[in-house]
């Protein structure tokens, strides 16, 4: 079940004069728009004091916009209770890591472990599936917003201690459990009860690993509780509408595999600009496309949150212009408002909703672009907006996104183990994982990103396991049987769930399958790298390994970078770009994929019958025509900068 | 009513040996010295337990210092309430922005919100004003010491918060109509009665800008109050007498015209080296002038204390040589403790006071120099004062300074708006408006500081308002009545007092005056800045404008730098120096200023019939002799490092 | 009393499976350990619940060992007090200077001023006391583990606020008497009585830096008087067994020379790698070392624990491979592990004991290298061992360091005091000794370190007294009657004991040592330097002097920077590195020392009759053999990277 490629835009009724309601419909059906997104703000209109509901107006709102022939998303509201349910459970507020209870004000001043305000949320999902699950124009839901945005899906309350305490008590049973899988002999952290447990702030030095680790896995659950109890009322009343969540980019403090086991469709707010402003990225980068936003990262989390989604997503809000919450909120260059949207259609998305319809004037916001200005007017991406609906049209795009051959697995365990615990500063699982997605498409190679619950890797020419914390029994399945090539490390399998260290050592494998032992981190500065034989560098960290294995690179101190063993191959260490290519490089010539010559600032992605092209480069540039390819259904050879082309594919046999 | 110029010190006898004091007194007015400053930190020895009063010591003091025919300036001592005061009043001491309940143990431990307090604080003004308002040797009061200092200006108590919710109470009347001027519909932030609101500290993200910008008017509010209370009970006394308040050099966390509606005349404490270590300035700036200080800071804030002191001001603690409280604090030049006090005098100082007589050998200022050295031989700005001393009486220099023909606006709320609000990380109001006082200083042009309350610019042929938050009444009226050259942007009349964007967008002027939309911010990277076609750049800010204006700069992408519409002009960016310098030189021509040529490092200021050349620089130079110029007083062309030459102006007519 | 070379390991019998002890010790005596050290972690498995004795295992440890010929040393477990000791004793938990209350699932969570819990420290040394002191193979005992890790010294709870009032009475006598010392007048800090005395934290600007330095005289103490505790019972049971403590590398939270009154041996753990990783040396030293440690770190070190141990002192955990908890954590070269033990032993070292025997798999510390990996495999350093163990035999080095020619004074004192105060940003005591250190030592000259207790310098031909506070009475005896070559400067003897600027100025020396007064102190930035004429800058620090002494060396602008009277000199300034050499070049030259030629990198230490070389650079160097050289028992004169070369020295007479 997926539907056409379609636009989409967030409209807060609330914010205007319910006489604008009437024209803003009318002209958002001019632009194409067939999506509009309202409601996740705005339970202090619908529920001004407590029991006093007001959806009158939302029914209004929802049969003005239906009128002109638009579908509405109902975001529930529970990203932003309204400050009377302060008063009414004053503990609700979550609190920070210094023991600061965080106060009312913004938004998101709730704690995922608090469960009274479970029950309010619940409630007011109720409420609102009760009123308005008939309307004819409801087209969808959306639970909350942007779950733990602000960092807030860590809590350190009594309620989250309490509940901590309780999750560790039924995932260990007994308290000798947890003390033998925690290894708490060391330093006398044995604990006599549960009741003992702290959570794992204002300690005087760092706690231990897996209790980190485990805090995160709680409160990850609490997450993925949360918007299950708001699915499930949805549901119940109307089975054959989406319920969506809109999740973030490089945002991972909890499991979206897990929170969308209560989900239809993954969406997620891409505002490439902001992303780049406030990433780890080189300056240069920044500085090169701090109008476009980093080439690949809106491209990874397309492919990221097609597979959280079981295949349907959507881009929930889509940057228009200036953004308000980098420390620098650069222009786009014009167009990039139409080459973000054609991309996300490129890698499968049903709808692309830009964010918002008219730049709010007041609040916190008020500097971040719209489709209109304050004044109503026009702002650029309007009329690229527009330009996307009819060319969407004109090209005839649809169609589900076809298996890659090329995946790479992303785990959230991994994420947060390797921020528990970097041994070298600036060690990340994602940035591993995003350095070999980065590699193999700039061949115009596409890839899917696989979940650690993966069984099989049936189909796949060549799968990447980076950095990946321990195994899963459905990962060791996946790998045992795998006829591809296999591209695993550093630090893969090199601890086991518990946090410790393997019996056979990092990365646990079979020997028949990988016989090789890390035996010691050499963990080094950001500003020393050593060079590898034929190009590119490590950097940050590297493994001394005992192997079998054969050495296929090797650096200059002769210390082995590469090994291999039949199709499987250990990468012992971190690179700069340059090594992660040749890796790719090696894999692909060893797979014998089909490449494409891109030009530089050029990627590409393949839907259907179709190959999109975006240049997120500043300058134009020409595309070489593919084998495959029968001509040009949007743009041509020559791409301009911020410019898509779209190219038939030949029907094959 | 002012008075001649005149040195002054300030001095401890609490310090020192009873015995000590005759002998000090006898020196410092053989330097010529004619004010001295006492009281302001004593307050544990003028009450040394809760109602014990002991003045007599001050009495013999003043007598001492009076028998040498100096004025004594008595400070109020609140700065600096006893440990017995905190037993009295445990919640007299301020809560930080994490929740901390500030200690005893330094100064300004009290909360400006805490009524009882305010109480205390008039009673001991009181007690000082029965006292010692008699006294021949008293020449005029100090509020308090350096309001606001070490940040103490916010606090996040429960006695700030009861007030400011009756302060918002006040200003908006109704609940319902404060949820309406801040747009609380906004993420459901709406409140259903003022006791909900809660202060801007500990949120999850940031609060809506204009409950942070209220909360800092508020507690503006609050520093003008408690100056109030001593201001009424002093001049209750001895109407006479002038009562003063010692600021300090860009310091805004309150409203200092505000302040000083209950104020005679405005001080400040100029520490120009202290000032430039602990700045913002680039690394270039603060190696060349490290033994200077900022060449245009302390003319700048002369020129604002002027207009904050309704036209009288002194400067009431002067640097003598190195200070304590920067992380380096480097011996200045020999001779800027002269430097320092001549150009005070050109720019209208009544009074030039060191701070302090002698170096105190114990406590927190022990590494800060005095006239003395704490074994009382003379430090080497002894020297230095005495040549002051004896220079004024050579020159006789007195008088006004007179109306500068070029003037530009600084306001306190749009420093606090751009802090909440800056969208570019570093943009600044106070910043804007040093770079136009700067460029236009480069050609010996006299400028005077507006406030926001100016009515009319009537005299002046050219007025900047730079980056300027929100229109007032008045300043609305004086852009309306002016027949000069104005100069607007970037950011200025962008936004509403209530912090929301102005229904016709910024600059928010009728069009007759100025047909202008700021379509669009385009805020970039430290890094990165756009050349603008002519010379300089643009940086950190630009505006996309609509406008029928004419384009009188644009920069290399083709966007409007410099637009005009008759008279006045509206720069759409901030700018590195070489595009300040250009938009001043080129208003400089519209408007026909004359000028001079000063060498590089050397500054200068006209009183009475005076012109003062100050050389910043650590080189000598020569003065090209100007064509108002009848000879020098002091000093001549050859102006060595750090060197004063004072010429006399020809009679005009 | 002194013992010859042996090698020791750290082993933590509780983490393994009993039936692994007994090959476990088999090995270790294969390796040539003599000494385990066990049980300072243990307290869990001591006393799971309160008052449950379980030391069976603890004396089957030692059997399985002793059989095997170890000597253990039992470590007091109270560094790591279990879960339910935070149940009896919630307050005894360190509160940080922020307020909050520390947590416990670390370590070091106990607050020094809480009394009770030095009770509970007293009771199960005297348990350990009791159940262990007659077994066979007890060696000796450590107390505690760490003193002060993690930055545990200092607590601001209500024990520690109570203990510090108490400690002040007690020192002060009166109210009046503290007020009088600290300068109480100042900002009327004035206290009417001991309880109002608050901790010196949350304050709103700096303290009173004697309240600051008294606290950290408080807290040192209250360190002192833990050790005492456990000393005591210790030393009552067995007198002939050494009662040892393990120190720090560059830590001077407390005093180390009060501790080690109650201890018979001093002992260090010994990091190179991971010191130098977060040390604030240069990059470019950081990058040279990054495998090695810094080449002077470690000697320093064992000359200062030489005479904080009276003579006596190990190493009781050695860096054996890469460790966790540095930002980056290096492989070190090959040879470093046997490299840092034989420079150990050259200082005096009676033990070098690795930390640890095996990488523990779980818990915090599970990327810390031992002797063994993590499999049981020997990882690196178990090879090294073996070496070092073999050599030792076959070099028969034994015996006494002797007295060196060179000695530098090491205050905590000063340490504390330049950190409360440092008028210029990074001006540290330390560096000031370190750096003369260096410069000495470049020359193959062995120096000692002297305690500010030190009453007579007598037998040096140099003394060097770098940065001190305040003269102590045992320093100013010691100066009066020294007649070889004495270096003071800068800032020695600038204040008082009290934090005052002394009457008569800083040295404070009478005219007839040293007739020198500094006037003024110039303190620049971290990025300016000025040349020194004949080689060599000043930087961060500079005094104008006032002196009738010689000026040996002056800067460019004229400052004096080296001054003499007689055989004492005074610098005025701090210097780059080839400033400190001139200096340690001069005097060298002036007393005549004989001086060693070393190759870059190469550093040499003498013990008993043998010299021995190490060489810490990445290359291999040639020794120049020294006229006082018998040849070479181990090496040769081609000292690779990371080599040892030791010579015999010849016979003298």
């Amino acid at each position: 079940m997926s539907i056409s490629p379609a636009l989409g835009v967030c409209y807060y009724p609330e914010h205007w004069p319910e006489e604008w309601w009437e024209k803003d419909a009318a002209r958002m059906a001019e632009v194409g728009i067939k999506y509009v997104r309202i409601g996740e703000f705005a339970w202090s209109r619908m529920e001004p004091t407590p029991g006093d509901i007001k959806l009158a107006w939302m029914i209004r709102s929802m049969d003005v916009l239906g009128k002109h022939g638009h579908k509405v998303i109902v975001g529930t509201p529970t990203a932003t209770p309204p400050r009377w349910m302060v008063d009414k459970h004053p503990d609700m507020l979550a609190v920070d890591a210094n023991g600061n209870r965080k106060g009312f004000g913004s938004r998101r001043h709730y704690d995922f472990s608090h469960l009274p305000f479970r029950e309010e949320s619940a409630r007011i999902t109720q409420i609102l599936a009760d009123a308005l699950s008939d309307h004819p124009a409801l087209g969808g839901w959306q639970t909350d917003n942007e779950y733990g945005c602000h960092g807030t899906t860590y809590s350190y309350s009594p309620a989250a201690l309490d509940g901590f305490r309780k999750w560790l008590a039924s995932r260990y049973g007994s308290i000798e459990s947890l003390n033998e899988a925690w290894g708490n002999v060391f330093w006398s952290m044995e604990y006599n009860s549960f009741d003992q447990i702290e959570l794992p702030n204002l300690l005087i030095t760092d706690p231990n690993p897996i209790h980190a680790l485990d805090f995160r896995r709680y409160s990850s659950d609490q997450v993925a509780a949360f918007n299950k109890a708001q699915y499930d009322i949805l549901k119940a009343k109307r089975p054959d509408l989406p319920v969506i969540h809109n999740f973030m980019s490089r945002y991972t403090e909890f499991d979206h595999y897990d929170v969308a086991e209560t989900l239809d469709v993954a969406s997620w707010d891409s505002y490439p600009i902001g992303h780049l402003a406030v990433s780890d990225e080189p300056d240069d980068i920044k500085r090169q496309y701090m109008r476009q936003g980093d080439p690949d990262n809106a491209a990874f989390h397309h492919d990221l949150y097609r597979t959280v989604g079981h295949g349907r997503w959507w881009i929930m809000e889509q940057q228009p212009g200036p953004v308000n919450w980098a420390k620098f909120n650069p222009d786009p260059l014009p167009g990039m408002a139409r080459l973000w949207a054609w991309e996300a259609f490129a890698h499968g998305a049903e709808v692309v909703s830009y964010f918002r319809w008219r730049q709010a004037p007041f609040a916190q916001e008020q500097m971040h672009a719209g489709l209109l200005r304050p004044d109503s007017e026009p702002a650029p991406a309007y009329e690229e907006a527009l330009q996307v609906a009819q060319e969407l049209k004109q090209s005839g795009i649809d169609g589900q996104v076809e298996k890659a051959r090329v995946a790479i697995v992303f785990d959230y365990d991994s994420e947060w183990a390797w921020q528990v615990q970097p041994q070298a500063d600036g060690f990340k699982h994602g940035a591993h994982v995003r350095d070999i997605y980065a590699a193999f498409r700039k061949h115009g190679i596409d890839i899917d990103i696989l979940s650690p619950k993966t069984k099989s890797f049936a189909g796949y020419d060549v799968v990447a396991i980076p950095a990946l914390f321990a195994w899963t029994d459905e990962l060791r399945e996946a790998v045992a049987s795998f006829e591809g090539y296999l591209l695993l490390g550093p630090r893969t399998g090199s601890k086991t769930k518990n946090f410790s260290i393997p019996a056979r050592l990092g990365p646990d494998l079979s020997p028949n399958l990988l016989d090789a032992k890390v035996m010691r981190v050499d963990s080094i500065p950001s500003y020393v790298s050593i060079p590898v034989k034929g190009g590119g560098t490590t950097r940050l960290w590297r493994e001394k390994v005992e192997t079998r294995g054969e050495v296929v690179m090797e650096d200059n101190e002769g210390v082995p970078v590469l090994i291999s063993q039949g199709k499987i191959f250990y990468l012992t260490a971190s690179g700069d770009r340059a090594l992660m290519q040749r890796i790719a490089d090696y894999l692909i010539a060893e797979a014998d994929l089909p490449v494409l010559s891109l030009p530089a600032g050029v990627r590409t992605r393949s839907r259907g019958g179709f190959r999109v092209y975006v240049n997120y480069s500043a300058s134009p540039a020409t595309l070489n025509a593919a084998a495959d390819e029968s001509g040009y259904v949007i743009g041509g050879a020559e791409i301009p900068a911020a410019g898509v082309t779209v190219a038939r594919l030949a029907k094959v046999g």
